[in-house]
């Protein structure tokens, strides 16, 4: 299944993508489960599961704004670093992490599918990079959680554009990484059950056609499972959380030369098994 | 005023703090703002104000357990290395940073007054640290503020324990931020009006009745000025936002011999104007 939330007409709706349609939960769902995070909070994935998708209830894809899946997430986790071949930025390629590196994102810095991400005002501009990622989301609570049980809290994937000013992210890793409408995610969660093995989901990013990172999920130094076991050492992961799990080599600011984001640019991250997250800056 | 958020008779409640007693919000302002950010977001800070204070209506203050004054905030904002003596830690002294330097905390790292901190689990207990600090309320929110206005939008202050797990700090500075329930902050906020000259604040935090930090707030490197309008850069504040605004020498890990929290311990950290903040380990 695939979860999307909309604007359509003036109104935020939730609910499922099947080919090119938006089948928007009933209103006796949406009576009891005002936001998508609280459906998946009671656990009641199922209910929406059991709706019917007739095409006359549908709204074509053509006519919807897409939002983040989840517009309200407790918390949006983020890890540095994770691909065997780690990416140098302004030259220097640090050594794999002896631990997993965590930072953390504000709500306000992600918008959705084909939404124009917002380009830092000031010098800030002249370092805008991307980082396509997969992104976890957490389905099933839990705090110290194991590696061996961490899949069991997964609800589903998407796809994840760690958007970054460099420059700042020389003051704190928090400042290059929390800039306004500076990264995206989405369209959609692919739940977890389409997902045969999340070890073989490969990520692609094309900017402007050309392509600029690619690799598979197996490549990163950290798994998944490594990921949400780690996280939830600290604190209760929640139903909703979202855990982007990093960026392999090939970002603009890796590139000789650097190749940093410009407006009128096309961002374009693929994962296989759940589609395309596009935007333009 | 003194804001607060208490529990009582299994009952979260804002409203006031007067000498020994606090008055919580009548129903019909409760009605309209749940929650004390509610009131803060919509300006309506004046309607609280205009209530009654009388005895018979207030709760003893020895009779409410205390939660943050605001127990849902949008960001917490932190600063590290602020003082113009810097703390070494492990005994390296950083110098004074070229920049600001932020960090993200979620919000369940944090409890209230005189609620007991959480020993993180496992190892990590072994390096459970604590740092006082002034924290700074958003009352009006806004993008792109200059330091000459930024003291306009600050609603109050209050009093924070920017608690840290030093080993885990060494993996990524938010791991070693985020534990559930290692750090504080309240009794209240103190509004604006009360704080005549924020710069003349003075910081004293105890560890079972040993002074361990001392100082004023003069010795930031970054004023409080500067601190609002760096982060209005990144994001827009909101009304609510919290920004920790760095901690002074003294901390338990930058001590010889080491002196990390232990159960049993009692930290209180003092700030003048506001009062104190106790929390039992």
């Amino acid at each position: 299944m695939k979860l999307a939330t909309i604007r359509h007409r003036d109104q935020t709706l939730y609910g499922q993508v099947s080919g090119d349609w938006f089948y928007p939960a009933e209103a006796a769902l949406k009576t009891r489960y005002t936001t998508l995070k609280d459906l998946i909070t009671d656990g009641a994935l199922t209910q929406l599961a059991a709706q019917q998708t007739r095409q006359e209830d549908g709204i074509n894809l053509a006519h919807v704004s897409y939002l983040p899946p989840i517009p309200d997430p407790g918390k949006i986790i983020c890890v540095g670093l994770n691909y065997r071949k780690p990416y140098p930025v302004d030259g220097v390629a640090p050594p794999n992490p002896s631990q997993i590196i965590l930072f953390g994102k504000e709500r306000d810095t992600l918008l959705g599918h084909q939404q124009k991400l917002e380009t830092p005002a000031g010098p800030a501009a002249h370092s805008f990079d991307f980082e396509g990622e997969i992104a976890v989301i957490i389905g099933t609570g839990g705090r110290h959680i194991t590696a061996d049980d961490a899949m069991t809290h997964v609800l589903g994937y998407s796809i994840f554009n760690d958007g970054s000013v460099r420059d700042w992210q020389k003051h704190s890793i928090y400042a290059g990484k929390n800039f306004s409408g500076s990264g995206s995610w989405g369209p959609w969660i692919t739940t977890a059950d389409e997902i045969k093995n999340p070890a073989t989901m490969s990520l692609t990013t094309h900017l402007n056609g050309q392509q600029m990172q690619n690799t598979t999920a197996d490549q990163m130094i950290y798994s998944i499972a490594a990921q949400i076991s780690y996280a939830s050492h600290l604190y209760e992961l929640q139903p909703g959380d979202i855990i982007a799990t990093g960026s392999p080599d090939g970002t603009g600011g890796s590139r000789t030369p650097k190749r940093y984001l410009q407006e009128g640019d096309l961002l374009e991250i693929a994962v296989s098994g759940i589609g395309l997250l596009q935007n333009n800056i």
